[in-house]
C-alpha cells in the first residue's frame, strides 16, 4: 500500500489479512517504544492467531525478561480483583508501570460477577502507567494458557515493570497460567478454612506467597494456622520455626521478617499475609512479601532456573501448535478423515486404525 | 506367559506393560460378554493410556451405537447427582441397565462437595445393573473430554442400555463432554434466574431438555418463563406457541404434550421440566421428555446425523493425539528443543523460529 521510500508506520498496517515483514517491523518498533495503540493491535493479532502473529512474537523474543510477572489466583469471591487493584496502586506509588492480564473464567455458568470487578478496576485504568487487558476467549489454535502467556510477553516487550496475571482459579488451566509467573500468589478467605484440606495437591505447591484476604472476618488466624501446618507437613520446610504471628494488626512485620530471615537461609519460607483489600489493610506487607520473593529469586538463581523451565515448556507449546496447524491445514489429514467417514460410520474402520495410517503417512522416514 | 493351547483369559492379561493382541482379544471378549472385571480393567487401561489401549478401542468400534447417551450438565449445586440417581432408579424400574460416568470438576478449589454426592450415589451402585465411574483425572496424552468419550464407548460395548454422563459445568471442557451425548440435559435451579442472561451463548444451544431442579423453591416459574423467552428469541422456534405451564404440580402433562406436539411437527421443542429430585418430584415427566427427545432423534434421522458429526470430531481427536505422541516420542522434536534451549534462553533463537524449523523437518515432501 505504501509507496517506495515512504516510512511504514502503524497506520499502514492493514486491519485484516496476512502481515508483511514491514507490518511486523512497524508494529514491533512502535510497541517497544511504548505505543499503546501498537500494543493493543499486537494483542488482538495474537489473540486471534492472525497470520503473522508468530513473527511479532519472534521479533520481541530477545527483549523479554525485563518485567516481573506476578500471578494472582484463588477461588471465586476471594477478592482477587480488589487486591490486584490495590497492588497496582502500590506499585504506581513506587513509580513503576503496571500491566494487568485478567483471565476470565472459562465457566459457561458464571458470567456476571467478574464483569463487575473488571468495571471497578477501570478506576486505575485511567492512569496512563497502567494497562489492563481481559482474556476471555481462547486462541484459535493454542489454548487460553498459551495465548495468555504470549500476551504477557507483549506487555513485557512494551516495557511494563510489573505484570499481574489475575486468574479466577476455577480450573486447571487457570492454575497453569498463574504457575507460569515469576511469583505466584494464592488468595484465600477465612471461609476457605474448611476447604484447605481438599485443595488439589498442586495448588499449595504452586504458591509462593499466601494471602488471606477479608481477614477482618472471623477465622483468618485459624486459616493461617492451617496453611502453615499444611505447608510444614507437605514441604517439611523451616516455616514452623518462624516466630508465631498474632493478630491481623501485627501482620506487617512478621511476614516481612519471616520472608527475609528464611530467604537469607536459602529456602523460601512461603509467607502468609493477612489483608483486607477492600479497605487497603495489609497491602504494604503483601508488596514487601512479594518483593522479598523476587529478591530471593534473583539472589539464589531460582529466577534464571524458573524462566528456563518456563521457556522449555513454552517452546513445546509453540511447537505443538505449529504441528497441529500443519496437521490440519497442510498435511491432508482432514481430507483423509472426511473421505473415510462412511467406513468409520459403518464400523468397517476405527478412528484408531485411520489415525495410525495417517501418522505412518506423515513420517518422513517412510518416504525417503 | 501362557503355554501353547491354553486359552488366553482375562487372568492372563498382565497388570502392566504392553498389551498383546491376545490380551486385547481376551479383554474385549469378556467385556462384551458383560464381565465387570474386564470392563473395569479396560477403563483403567484407557484412562492411563497404557500401550495397547487404542487396540481395545479399535476392537469395540464396530459394536458401538447400541446405548443411548444422556449428558447431564449445569452449575455446581444444581442437584445433578441427586437427579442422576433418580434417573438411574427410573431406568432400572423399566428393566434397563444404566452406566454413569461422573466427570469431576477440574477445579483445584472445590474438592469436598462432589465427593459427598458420589458417596450418596453408592446406594444405586449396589445394584448389579448399574455401573458408576468417576473420571477425575486427565488422560496422559488426550484431554479429559477425549478419555471420557472413550470410557463411554467401553460402557456402550459392555451392553449398558443407558449411559448418563454427568458433568459439573464449571468449564468449557465439561460442556463439551455433555454436548457429545445423544441427548443433553441442562439442570438449573430457581436461583439461576438472575444468571440466565449471562450464560455463555453455547450453553442454551447445547441443551435438548431443560430442567429446573429444586423447583419447590421460589422463582421456578419465573426461571421457566425466562428460559422460554430466551429460547424464543435465540431460536425463533415454535416454543412460545405451546400451551402455558402453570405451577409445579402441573409440570407432568404439559412437558410431555409440548414435546410430543412439536416433535410431530419436525422441530424439537426443547421442553422445560420442573423437578425436585431430592424428594423424587418430576422425575417421571423428565424421563418422558428425555424419551420423547430420543424418539424424535430416531424418527427424524437427527440421531444418525449427530452421531456422524460426533464420529468426525472424535476421529480428529484421535488423529491429533496420535500425531502429538509421534511428535514428542518419536520425531526427535523433544531433543531439538532441549538441545537448543541455550540459544532460546539467550534470545538468539525464538520458539517460533525453532518450531518452524522442526515442522519443516517433519514434512515428508521435503525429504523425497
Amino acid at each position: 500500500m505504501t509507496g517506495a521510500g515512504v516510512t511504514h508506520s502503524l497506520a499502514s498496517v492493514p486491519a485484516t489479512g496476512d502481515l508483511t515483514p514491514m507490518d511486523v517491523d512497524a508494529l514491533v518498533s512502535e510497541l517497544v517504544a511504548g505505543g499503546t495503540t501498537a500494543l493493543a493491535r499486537a494483542i488482538s493479532i495474537v489473540e486471534n492467531g492472525r497470520p503473522g502473529f508468530e513473527a511479532i512474537l519472534a521479533a520481541i523474543h530477545p527483549r523479554l525478561g525485563r518485567a516481573w510477572r506476578i500471578g494472582i489466583t484463588g477461588p471465586p469471591g476471594a477478592g482477587k480483583s480488589t487486591l490486584t487493584e490495590r497492588l497496582v496502586g502500590a506499585f504506581r506509588a513506587r513509580g513503576l508501570t503496571v500491566a494487568v492480564v485478567a483471565v476470565d473464567p472459562t465457566s459457561p455458568f458464571s458470567g456476571g460477577a467478574l464483569l463487575g470487578d473488571r468495571i471497578r478496576m477501570e478506576s486505575v485504568a485511567l492512569d496512563s502507567g497502567v494497562y489492563i487487558r481481559s482474556m476471555a476467549t481462547r486462541g484459535s489454535l493454542g489454548g487460553l494458557a498459551t495465548t495468555t502467556r504470549e500476551v504477557t510477553d507483549l506487555l513485557d516487550a512494551a516495557g511494563f515493570d510489573r505484570i499481574i496475571i489475575e486468574t479466577v482459579g476455577v480450573g486447571q488451566s487457570e492454575l497453569d497460567v498463574a504457575r507460569m509467573a515469576d511469583t505466584t500468589c494464592l488468595v484465600l478467605v477465612p471461609e476457605s478454612g474448611d476447604g484447605i484440606q481438599t485443595l488439589k495437591s498442586g495448588v499449595m505447591e504452586a504458591a509462593d506467597v499466601f494471602v488471606i484476604n477479608k481477614a477482618d472476618r472471623p477465622g483468618a488466624e485459624k486459616l493461617r494456622h492451617e496453611i502453615e501446618i499444611t505447608l510444614g507437613i507437605r514441604r517439611g520446610n523451616a516455616f514452623r520455626n518462624m516466630p508465631a504471628h498474632h493478630g491481623f494488626a501485627g501482620a506487617r512485620r512478621p511476614a516481612r521478617a519471616a520472608a527475609t530471615a528464611a530467604a537469607d537461609a536459602g529456602a523460601w519460607p512461603h509467607p502468609v499475609v493477612l489483608t483486607a483489600a477492600a479497605r487497603g489493610d495489609g497491602v504494604e506487607p503483601l508488596i514487601e512479601a512479594l518483593e522479598a520473593h523476587f529478591a530471593w529469586l534473583e539472589r539464589t538463581g531460582a529466577l534464571t532456573e524458573r524462566r528456563r523451565a518456563r521457556l522449555l515448556e513454552r517452546t513445546r507449546e509453540v511447537v505443538e501448535r505449529a504441528a497441529r496447524r500443519w496437521l490440519w491445514r497442510d498435511s491432508g489429514a482432514e481430507q483423509q478423515v472426511r473421505e473415510r467417514l462412511d467406513e468409520l460410520a459403518s464400523g468397517r474402520l476405527s478412528p484408531y486404525e485411520l489415525a495410525g495410517e495417517i501418522i505412518e503417512g506423515l513420517k518422513p522416514g517412510e518416504r525417503v
